[in-house]
């Protein structure tokens, strides 16, 4: 594992997207938000896909300096066609956007159609927690996710991300696949040759699969299968409920901008995933004082992460904890990274001709 | 089975309440949720119900008449304190009142604290929905999930219910408590003399129970132990994410109306359980034309329910279809009651002087 500073790594992955024709602007959202995910032990989402919205710019799925257009408009809310534009950065405005309008009104909402991978949902849920707000970020993905008694991926991994405040910076930050397990989770057990346990997925006969390999080929190919919704197979252990979620995530993504959902949503280097996101943001003050709100938040969050372990050796965390540990981690430490990703950075740098900084040694 | 006419059943029922000192209003009200529930097939929330709500409003812990203290108000929401009333009654005002603040403004939300078990939180998503609106209802309910990694019982089955409208008066429609199962499941398979599959609960040892009555009675006496959230035990299945939507509730719930939450949420007919509601309404044309959204709608919930099934021999459905289905049939066939639930509903109406009408022969 390799460790480099925050700034020097949020530099170079903006030298390397403005390289790619990115504006300075979203090569600086971008370059953030996938160091974010990185400090907070998210590689999934993290530098490591660089290459990947790479190919996807210049292929031209990612199209850079693209201004969305804006269908509809209300006091409390808009809706944008982001037009194949970079996701990440689309996000990030947008939810700002929201903010305002609901510093202003006290509720804003947005629905954009069209975009690309905006990365960790819950950076944009975030934005609105610190500002005393409730924040809500969700997007529909490529369809990999099987609706319960099905075989057939029907919606993707449909992440929602929540937020709220607690005091000194401290926050309830739940990021969740609706799906029971992401496709990466799969990867990681073909590359480590396990087999796959139970309830995560189906194959194309309605069959429990537990060979990683096949199944990744039977999604890319679109022949038949996928991931089980949050709650596994069938109703028995609340799968239903997952397809549920899923389903919900696409209605206020897609339904609500207009654009596409369920199968339709495919995901590939060649052409752009046309995603769409969800963005809302809810002042506490519609409800009561902010300073009670997050005094009552300190005393939850204390009891649920002072609770006795099951097993009594482990611990007890509340959602969005492990990660804002590893982000105070990465700020002493330096942001961790594999020597593959490591690589990965030095070799797109040297393609594009962005000068590469040394690793900075563990501060 | 019974199977009673929905008006005459309405009636007995408000009959009761007005019997137990609700005022007409309330009866009225409650009656209907509570025959909507059997009309859908939801049992374990119907008229079934009536002797548990009896003995709160006997024992005072449910409180007749009463008027809602107001806490604070904005152009878009409300918060309000219901004093112990009945739940069912304050339910149904609060989400019309929600309602009229999404007519005029858009969006309209409220948190209410102190109040009582609302029956199904779908009543209430739904009647947004057939307003062209989103709709959202949560409830906080007794401590009996158990957080991840945790023995001891820190928040409730939490139920979330989204509503959206197709056309035609078909709407999707989830509602789902967020532990993998409910009592009722576990009190179910009590009476059967089944043993409990895994996935379900945990006991006080943070093992997983096989015995019903066991697990059940760790739960009535706080022993410790109880259901897990949906995704199950650990993080291999997603138990975290059900945790982390239990946690989520109990914020827009319990937080932001100042109410209790937590393990502090205890349910007897002795005491009040002081549960506290959330109710959301945002109109779908903050984001596009109503016609537009029902359209991508129909197609939606057309492409779901027509999928083959993964054994060739069922059905997939999207959610709240099966309820909908039920309710057309109850409406031409009478609401479906077994014997038992025919016989409670005798005894309470012979014990409060309430004329007893006979069972309407399937119509």
């Amino acid at each position: 594992m390799m460790y480099a500073g925050r700034d020097t790594l949020e530099k170079l992955c903006a030298d390397i997207f403005t390289a790619l024709g990115l504006t300075p602007g979203e090569a600086e959202d971008s370059a953030r938000i996938l160091v974010t995910a990185d400090a907070r032990g998210i590689q999934s989402h993290g530098v490591a896909r660089i290459r990947r919205y790479a190919g996807g710019i210049r292929q031209g799925s990612i199209r850079c300096g693209v201004e969305p257009v804006v269908l509809h408009e209300t006091p409390l809310s808009f809706v944008l066609d982001a037009g194949g534009g970079m996701g990440l950065s689309l996000a990030r405005r947008s939810m700002d956007r929201v903010i305002a309008i609901a510093e202003k009104n006290g509720f804003g909402v947005c629905g954009i159609r069209n975009s690309n991978h905006f990365g960790i949902a819950g950076f944009y849920a975030e934005m609105a927690a610190r500002k005393d707000m409730i924040g809500i970020a969700m997007t529909n993905t490529a369809a990999l996710g099987v609706p319960t008694h099905a075989r057939k991926a029907m919606f993707g991994t449909n992440p929602i991300a929540f937020a709220a405040p607690a005091s000194g910076g401290k926050l309830f930050s739940l990021d969740m696949a609706t799906t029971a397990v992401t496709r990466g989770k799969i990867e990681v057990y073909q590359r480590e040759g396990k087999k796959l346990p139970p309830f995560w997925a189906v194959d194309a006969e309605g069959r429990v699969p537990d060979d990683a390999a096949r199944l990744l080929d039977g999604m890319l190919y679109q022949r038949g299968g996928g991931l089980l919704p949050l709650g596994g197979e069938g109703e028995m252990y609340g799968g239903h409920k997952g397809y549920g979620l899923a389903v919900m995530v696409d209605i206020l993504t897609a339904l609500c901008s207009g654009g596409i959902f369920g199968e339709s949503v495919r995901d590939s280097e060649a052409s752009s995933a046309r995603v769409c996101h969800f963005f809302m943001a809810m002042r506490i003050d519609l409800f009561r004082p902010p300073d009670d709100f997050r005094r009552d938040m300190d005393r939850m969050l204390g009891e649920l992460s002072s609770l006795e372990s099951a097993d009594g050796s482990g611990r007890v965390w509340y959602a969005g904890q492990k990660e804002q540990d590893a982000e105070e981690r990465s700020a002493r430490e330096g942001v961790p990274l594999t020597e593959e990703v490591w690589e990965t950075l030095k070799k797109t740098a040297e393609e594009l001709g962005v000068p590469f900084p040394p690793p900075l040694p563990a501060c």
